[in-house]
């Protein structure tokens, strides 16, 4: 990543599948990674957990999340907090547009 | 804030003036400070400078923004990587919403 960075993300970072159904543009900076997600109505990101901090921010579309356990129907304009080493889930119940940050960064997602 | 957070901005988050024309509702976790920013057609954030690293994510509206001394006119899908200790600024074009992300935390915005 170049120090001074203007992102047009359509044409300067190529979309990655993260899991079928959703795939994100991500950018990496020295500590954080930021993904903007596009999800598929009806797809799953199966529950999985991170040693990162995460926030997920529902841009448009309508998403159940799980968290440690606990499910919740967002949407735009709503944002779930997600601690290091905590397990969640997602399912798409319409397409959605989701901005994810993460600390430190997803070496994982390079 | 509490552990595991599932956020209504609007209802949860009292929105906080950063300068004239420039509002935000902020999320703190141990290590990232999450803005949604909305900034009124022709407001202006002044040039200012701060150790955090900030990524800026335009969600809608058009914005001019100016890193190091190199403007850009952003829009929905642009995205504006800030290294820590850079000059910025930036002025709505129109009336925007933005998603500005910074590690570490900004205690100023507590």
């Amino acid at each position: 990543m170049s120090s001074n960075s203007f992102l047009r993300l359509k044409e300067d970072i190529r979309e990655k599948e993260l899991v079928p159904g959703f795939t994100a543009r991500l950018i990496h900076t020295d500590e954080m990674t930021i993904g903007h997600v596009q999800a598929q109505r009806g797809s799953v990101l199966p529950e999985h957990q991170h040693p990162h901090q995460q926030v997920t921010n529902v841009i448009s579309g309508k998403l159940s999340m799980t968290v440690a356990g606990k499910t919740k129907i967002c949407e735009a304009g709503d944002a779930v907090v997600i601690p290091g080493n905590t397990p969640h889930s997602a399912e798409a119940l319409t397409d959605c547009y989701l901005i994810d940050v993460f600390h430190p960064v997803r070496e994982d997602y390079k």
